[in-house]
């Protein structure tokens, strides 16, 4: 049998090191890497999976590591199984990812059920992005119910995790300023269910508030989801009713989208535009990569800098040469 | 005599009629066109000019039209020539353009030193560009001391303005929402001026109080040009003092900019990233209207719907047939 077969018959019965270790496959930055990693996605592509993959953001503060320890302990213990990814390019700065970290989610981390993987370390948005929807797809071959993807709610994250989730849940809390939390960023847009998270002691009253009046907000905005009406509701991670609740909502809305011809419509329109992007990418770095092209581009803009023609001849000129 | 040179000889002669022949030429669609406005514009590009690009931009309603107006007939009245140009995209939807309306411009359009062009219709925001970029090479080879760029403060048009001008001028009011006028949309940071106009009459007080807050916030906000701190300052077109401090704003930062190399620095550098936009756009365009490419595409794309591979497999697929 060939190892990529055995590590695909490791990862469907649930193997947890055959998971992580085919996650570090994808991940491989090695073009010998790159063949086998295609041969297993295939496999798993073909395998029918029945997970939903659920977005996760949230300005850091607003508790995305404790709401994700504590649903998520909550469906374990509900007999499910939850996968936790993250998206977070920027812990390749940081040098370490402060996302996904186990010590994070202790409770979470003890399910059998649960699997915890940091964030890849791929550098640009892009390499994590790859990494990111290829994993997805060996968490669903290895069958878990819920697939969890955490971001961090800065800059373009949180867009590049809905293009990769069928439900996108936006943690925000009271009193940290509608701005700052994405109000105006066209977040609220892109979520299907917004938490308003720590509503417990004192901030109870407050995050009721908070509740009323994005409710009365997201009136006037686009739905995230055709055929589903954003909701904006309070969390708070002592209340296991909020967990209930929660849980209710999302089977809810995983019915309605699976019912109507959403959900895998969504899923096609995701592949295709990720495609569609790859293949942009691809044919630029191909063009530049190109000796040739790299020298004639060269000299092309020593020209423009003397000054002696303008941008658009310049192109003109370039294409006439290749 | 070639008719391109003898067109290049009126214009440099500052001969109006041959301006807007020339105008018409490098907005032309046509391809029989290109060639001979390339011709033209190899011979602007030769003749040393000392025009300065400004643009202008604020949300409808801001007075921009009555602010060139005024400030053009001013410039007028000292011995100097203008030149307006406007960018809006939107005109082409709106069938025929709101701005550059030499009825909305009465007092400058009377002296033989102004030329008011309207907005191209071109289409897209990339036709609009480019028309504009070369229509600027035209009015600086026809001698004009101050190209005036005006642009609507909507979507990416300030971007699109700042990125072919040397100064910018943001148009503000008093109470109109420090969020409406681009504050938070980093407009703010592109501006070398910022105007609160409408100063007068009872706006006076609160025109005064938005300048002093602004002035205080954008000292939180990075520079739009290395070496000059961004001014914001009340203007109002019945006050003509105003227009004689602008105008001394606008010559202290003409000549800070010209003595240090930012001004040669800054074209050159916009020069060049328009030349990397234009060259990205070509090579896309020539990649995707190759008809073998566009059915390779058309093919790889039905299997990615019908879940049969990957979009990261789907591109390496590509390449292979290509």
């Amino acid at each position: 049998m060939h190892q990529i077969d055995i590590l695909f018959k490791d990862l469907v019965s649930k193997n947890r090191r055959a998971l992580s270790k085919a996650i570090t496959l994808v991940e491989s930055n090695l073009i010998s890497d790159s063949e086998y990693s295609q041969q297993l996605l295939q496999l798993c592509l073909e395998k029918k999976s029945e997970s939903l993959r659920i977005g996760i953001s949230g300005i850091p503060g607003v508790g995305k590591s404790t709401f994700i320890d504590t649903f998520g302990s909550f469906l374990c213990k509900s007999g499910k199984s939850i996968a936790v990814l993250a998206v977070d390019p920027t812990s390749s700065i940081s040098k370490g990812s402060i996302l996904g970290d186990k010590t994070r989610m202790s409770e979470l981390s003890q399910y059998n059920s649960s699997f915890i993987r940091p964030s890849p370390s791929g550098g640009s948005l892009g390499g994590v992005t790859r990494k990111m929807r290829e994993t997805i797809l060996l968490c669903e071959a290895a069958g878990f119910d819920y697939i969890f993807i955490e971001t961090v709610g800065v800059g373009q994250n949180e867009i590049t995790v809905r293009s990769m989730t069928d439900l996108f849940i936006l943690l925000m809390i009271t009193g940290a300023g509608d701005e700052l939390q994405g109000f105006k960023r066209g977040i609220t847009e892109i979520s299907d269910i917004i938490l308003v998270n720590k509503a417990d002691g004192e901030n109870v009253i407050k995050s009721k508030l908070t509740e009323t009046e994005y409710s009365r907000a997201i009136k006037f905005l686009s739905a995230s989801t055709k055929g589903w009406s954003t909701i904006v509701t309070t969390f708070s991670s002592i209340d296991s009713s909020d967990c209930n609740d929660l849980y209710s909502e999302i089977k809810n809305f995983e019915l309605n989208i699976r019912n109507s011809s959403m959900f895998s419509f969504r899923r096609k329109e995701q592949e295709l535009n990720w495609f569609d992007d790859l293949l942009q990418k691809e044919v630029l770095t191909n063009f530049f990569n190109s000796k040739n092209n790299h020298e004639l581009i060269h000299n092309i803009r020593q020209q423009i800098n003397n000054g002696t023609i303008t941008a658009t001849f310049a192109v003109q000129l370039l294409f006439r040469n290749i």
